[in-house]
């Protein structure tokens, strides 16, 4: 069994966004040389989401509304976590809906994805520097 | 490290359901030959879920209820992903509550499982051709 | 390749809480021998998760509010799962946001994570003896 480690690093303009790492977790996988085997990226904080879905601006834009209907950034003190100083407790909830990570099949050296699958980085906490980790394992 | 790979197909004649998809899985580990190792289950579509929960259809319906509450399918004009002529933004959003993909241990040829552990396919978007993917790793 | 396979015990005395499990987590790796690879741990129980998160008792109190305000348990006769005799539909919805499983990189025989990740059992209903699940494969 080979793995193979990468990170990827973002630091973002604004509080909130997506962006589309497909290419990234690719090359990854071609500098890997694994041909067989399961890729795990994850978010390595815990105010961003790494998630499946289109890569379609209308749809990021539903997400951004829902994610802010679901768990509202403000009013800030409506959370105990922001007590300690933060404002960013909304960003831990929005996360949890989107998710930390997923775990994508490696088969004849490609990323095993559908027709329309594509691999983001969601911010939900940005204006700082923030990591991505790939990492893969097989043969 | 060895490796498996099957394909599940699916066309719902509905927009919405849940199907239980263990024995398939079961079948696709017996078929590897694997006896310790993951097991990886995923959608291959952005408006599907595979997830685990109880195989209990009053709990279906209340899944059913809670999803079209906390992202609902009309009215459609709502969302800006359905200005590109789908009607299907609730499906994107729905399916990142219910999660794209499990990882279910394999431990001496068996799914590792508790007491009422069931494998689902979740389908938000229906009435086409659609599949699920199936990896196994380990040895 | 090599596995290895740890269970965790749960009795919570209250119907829902949060415990951090990394330190197990981290001393189930140590046991395997793992340097590469990748570790399973999830909830083998369909009321409970595990997720990655801060351990900062606020949060813990905003994650408590914010799952009884999108999955309430009253009235319990809401919920169609209830109708069953059970009274716990709330908690096989509350597990759905904050998810069954993680997967976490093993590199170096560490658990390679970002500097705030931390892993949670969350439990939605306690108050009877529940289990997770640690599976570790690589070399």
């Amino acid at each position: 069994m080979n793995s193979y480690r990468k990170e990827l690093c973002f630091n973002f303009p604004s509080r909130r966004g997506f962006v589309n790492i497909t290419r990234d977790v690719e090359a990854a996988l071609r500098e890997s040389g694994i041909k067989e085997g399961l890729v795990l990226v994850n978010a390595m904080h815990i105010s961003a989401s790494v998630f499946i879905n289109d890569d379609e601006s209308g749809l990021h834009r539903d997400y951004e509304n829902w994610l802010e209907k679901l768990a509202p950034h403000e009013p800030v003190n409506q959370y105990r976590h922001n007590d300690t100083g933060e404002d960013n407790a909304d960003a831990h909830l929005k996360r949890q809906i989107m998710g930390r990570e997923v775990v994508v099949a490696v088969t004849d050296g490609q990323l095993d994805f559908g027709p329309w699958e594509q691999i983001f980085y969601g911010e939900f906490d940005g204006r700082r520097r923030k990591r991505v980790l790939i990492k893969i394992i097989g043969e």
